[in-house]
């Protein structure tokens, strides 16, 4: 393991997460930065050969034309975040990323996304299949290129609208035929990457409440190849909170008469969301575990809002109204503040080291025990964070004892 | 089991938290409100054999003269709760009650405790053991007089001041010595209705600040008697929050650099907490724990402040100062607005039925699995939520094995 | 003055607003309960020979059948505010009220009002002439039986829709044609009751964001038949902090970038406004005094949602990002935890003394100077609550220098 | 006046506040940031005369030795303020006025601020005489050396312990020879950097807590001298939204039952108030003024407590119970999250330039009319914020009418 490569790819590669993401892997491969805020590098994951920060390579997909240095500059700008410092010692990095970066597809993206688009820097392929053979033949060439061991594919591109999972074919087969044929295909980009991900060997970890592979014939896909996938929906405030908060009142016997969460933010992810029709994908997305924590369904409110001059920062706003012993109605209310890049980046290094290290060690198909990093944890109905997480020191109690020491 | 009788002897037997208790325990027995608040009223404590609601009996201490009806009226009066119906509906069953609350004893209670008390209504033993027998009698006459299968004597007075617990002998034979002598005894009263309660063959629950039975002479004692005892200082508000939240900040590596938490409340207790003497109880209570937690000691501050217009209600306002990825300072704040006695109560009644039970199942000594319902729990250094409430879940576990169908 | 008696006429007689109201009007008659929260009752307005509280006698109109009492003890059951025993002590001037309520009318009141009717207690007249002609014979009923001084017709009923003022005439003459044909007349309700009040000799005060009176055309008619009214939209929470903090940061010349609010509540008004027709009303009320106070025009948004555990007690959260010298990003966040009928209720009761007040020294047409009560003050650019403030003690100056002393 | 000079001459000319203004002062004169925060920037204030920014010279007193520049930094890195850009812009500047930055001097100063000075910066006199001639000195060299028109002299360092003011003398004679007698003189350095201004023929203006010139017998030495002075305390946060929210609570008449308020802040500021008894004056600052603007003392709960990890932001939590009508008690909470340095900053400025205007026109004593900038106004009994400001809007329609519109 010692001299090998990993990629990692990210779907929209100069994002406000994927820059963050980028300038801290920077950041740690230089040891420049402490490991703040990173899952992996808990004492209780020591042992587990995770690769580190300095075996990785980055590349990616983009719709927009821009640079990474400037993307840094402008969160430091418009959100006071970011060492300004720390850019600087990384402009020549960033460059060299910049030059990994290619031109990403819209495909059913949905008006809002199409909008940001540049032109020359998206591909709109008129069938499926040819923006898949593209996106597989980047992704070939980036392995080639950097004699990457293995790579992993994260989606942090904006949120697509939703997608009427019945109108999706239940086996592979089936899809497959739709990609060849214009019009007839109901899947988004998100959804396409994953797919050129199976097909080019690759891992992928969708962060964003976009479909990506959460179809039961992408599930099929992804065995047939080998590979493994976990999403979705980065859960990095106030749904992390819930999934925190949700049992305590569980296991009081607190009843929760209504949970009210006001969620406003400035960044682009924000202005997409601004759209109803992709802010549906993520109310959605924040809305289901009460339910499931609960075990009955409280009248639930989550609104989204694109507020400029927050840029990068959200500030999420709950009120939770409950009745304790002899019928008494309590309030708890919590006010969340915080970057969201900051808060996804770290998780999205953490995917990546845990889902390299578990298709190092052959696993295949959805990483269920990941769903403490999302939203929407896919292939498990399990949303309380605590059993989640007890879920990821199962994992690592595994890994530990196949680990030889040597290797540790 | 089915016609049986098990007494609760309550500490402060006319305070909110007990005048909470015994209306909700009437409004449980009479089925006249819902089970709400109550843990062992969740469906995961279903087949346990817990004694129901209608075969408690309450008797108790108390230091003040008033009358139970008098309280609850004076709770709706000041704090908007407790139902003014209910309380007319359990007139009777309350004064029937209050001919069960005995005098209560000082001893070394602290001058803020003592001005509390009437005369007439509470002893001023000159040696510890005249009070301890006299409390002995008090109990049993009370088991004697209802027929009453086993007791539990729970402590819910008002917060005494600290003891240096180095003062204090490490066996019990001599402690026990001790208490002959007139000035030489370091304990205050709560310790010597611990020792009341042990030596009547009484269960003891602790759920204040105070040392009560926490002492290691003590613990000897409820060995050698066959009881068991738990506590301490229940966990109702604030730390409750705590201890669900730092466990986020801990998975998830996040850097607490300071947690703030300000309470302001208004009840009798509040009053006790604004001598400084008394509040140090509390506020070592409330701290420890996010130490154990977070692996670390963040700058922290908690401070209890009494505000009279808030009557029974509490609020908590916790400022959070966290650093996550690229060092970034982002911040969580709550604002919890609960009513004490009523977040107190309902959690009584659940160590009064779960020690009853581990009673009866012959459990002595600490009982460790409680730790849930604690600030301090004894006996154990664990202070995640979480992971308390699957103590909790085992020991069901284990109690569901040895209950036969028929009992549950 | 000292044994003239005065009718207040309520429209939605029924409603929270009303029933506090009424409760509280009574309680002060029979100096039951303190003067706190009526601006009235201030020192300042100590020598202008306000009629006193036992000069009351209240009727009004309503579409839903029900008895005041009734209301009264579902506000204590549904939101724990109004004393039972005050409830009690009333019940017989309660019903005493309940028979001077008359049906009211339906008139382009919106699908939600309109479902709210209840058979045989709502008029749904074919042409607005006999609507205004029937409101009429029962204010006119309403004087003669109670042989009242005079009468202030004020509009405490659900929030209509918005009309299209642009429809509507602009002069008295051409509107009134109008009200004779079925189909043509673009007025609401709360029109009809603003005419009927100015047709009957009472004066109107609209405490509401329904149009009323706010119609040039009613405005001539108004001072055509001498009478005066004042509106809109009684001031009594969220925009009455908005009203008092904004002038800070024009004052200050700190620049808001955003102010973001939100509103939940759970009463029948929130009810009303989750029909997104009717909240368009109340969201223009809201928003418009921050451009003016400013000078310029922040991002705001204003949300209003229904959340039905809440009953009466809107909880507002106001997140407020405004930059400071060097550009300095800063935030106020405020919450108001205040309970709508109990906020409303005594600014009812002043504006029926100040107005009633105003027409006795023979003051016609808009009341500017009672802008501080008001969201929308009507006639009148000044949103500054210190200003709007000023306006009623300057007003107060000038009565008092015309009052005898005698009549203090 | 256009091409005159004047000085401003700060005391803690390197704290936060001072090295704030003289960055955003820097920054003004060339044009680099936005007028933003800078009261006397309002359109308002704009035909006064009031000096230009590019007319002042900073000079100063400080017992630390540092320099502009890496106090600028450590703001950045400590508390994310300040923009790199320009600290680095006005590194050379920064630089000269360090020159003009003479040692302080120590006298009653307490304990905490003794431990900040440093070897070689501060005298500590024998005698109060020799202090103060040092100190005119100072002044006159830094007069002379810039040739300036005027100097006006301003408080922004530590917040002194409090001082009986019972024990100092009455009159400018008295006091004057208790100068001259080591062990006598009562007052702290405040009042002898005061002294220094009259007797050098500067303005003084007290921004912080300490006593300064507020005693008689100083008020009394300016008068004599043709000084004027304002201060003290400036009202920055907390309290300025107490002086702007309590009138409301008193103009809609509801009865404030407790108001308490929780102050976090990190910097030197909060490290030197953490020491209680340099706390203490602070307190007494923020707690007067709900009594003056209510008319009755809710009870009150101010506390300020040191939260290192905060830097320069100062989080202030408050919690407003209320009753209104019926007796119902209502709860107002705000959160406010400023900056200190960046509120206090353009405030100094603004007295600069108003003081500065108002010697120009030859005013002397106590300027009261800029009460709304200060948290204990002297020489006026109005804390109502508004009516506060109003004081200023009448000074400059004075001044308004007497200035030449050519000058304008």
């Amino acid at each position: 393991m010692s001299d090998t490569r990993i990629g990692i790819w990210l779907i929209g590669a100069r994002g406000g997460v994927a820059t963050t993401t980028i300038l801290g892997l920077l950041g740690l491969a230089k040891q420049k930065i402490p490991a703040i805020g990173l899952v992996s590098e808990l004492a209780l994951f020591n042992d587990l050969a995770l690769a580190s920060w300095d075996r990785f390579v980055v590349g990616g997909h983009e719709i927009r034309r821009s640079s990474l240095y400037d993307e840094a500059k402008k969160l430091f700008q418009s959100s006071h975040v970011l060492d300004p410092e720390l850019i600087e010692n990384c402009r020549d990095d960033l460059a060299k990323i910049d030059e990994c970066i290619r031109p990403g597809i819209l495909f059913n993206s949905g008006s809002t996304i199409e909008q940001l688009a540049q032109e020359g820097q998206a591909h709109c392929p008129p069938a499926p299949r040819a923006a898949v053979e593209q996106l597989v033949e980047d992704l070939a060439a980036f392995r080639r290129d950097h004699q990457l061991h293995h790579v992993v594919v994260v989606n942090v591109a904006s949120t697509e609208p939703p997608v009427d999972e019945r109108t999706i074919p239940g086996t592979w087969d089936e899809l497959s035929r739709q990609l060849d044929q214009a019009g007839q295909c109901p899947l988004r980009a998100s959804s396409l990457y994953a797919i050129a991900a199976f097909e080019a060997g690759c891992s992928y970890v969708n962060f964003t409440p976009s479909l990506g592979s959460a179809a039961e014939a992408l599930c099929q896909l992804a065995l047939r190849r080998g590979q493994c996938h976990a999403g979705r929906d980065g859960k990095t405030g106030e749904t992390l909170l819930k999934s925190v908060l949700a049992p305590m009142f569980a296991h009081r016997n607190l009843e929760v008469m209504s949970w009210v969460g006001h969620n406003i933010f400035g960044n682009m992810d924000g202005l997409v969301l601004d759209n109803p029709e992709n802010k549906q994908s993520k109310v959605v997305s924040k809305d289901r575990l009460l339910r499931e924590i609960l075990g009955y369904a409280p009248q639930t409110l989550v609104s989204i809002e694109y507020i400029q001059s927050l840029g990068d920062w959200k500030t999420a706003w709950d009120h939770i109204h409950f009745r304790g012993f002899l019928g008494t109605p309590m309030v708890l209310q919590f006010i969340w503040q915080g970057c969201d890049s900051i808060l996804a980046a770290p998780l999205v290094l953490d995917l990546v080291r845990f889902t390299e290290r578990a298709a190092r060690r052959g696993e295949t198909g959805v990483l269920t025990w990941l769903a403490s990093f999302f939203k929407s944890p896919m292939g498990v109905a399990e949303f309380d964070f605590h059993r989640q997480f007890q879920m990821l020191e199962a994992w690592a109690t595994a890994v530990r004892q196949e680990t030889p020491s040597a290797c540790r």
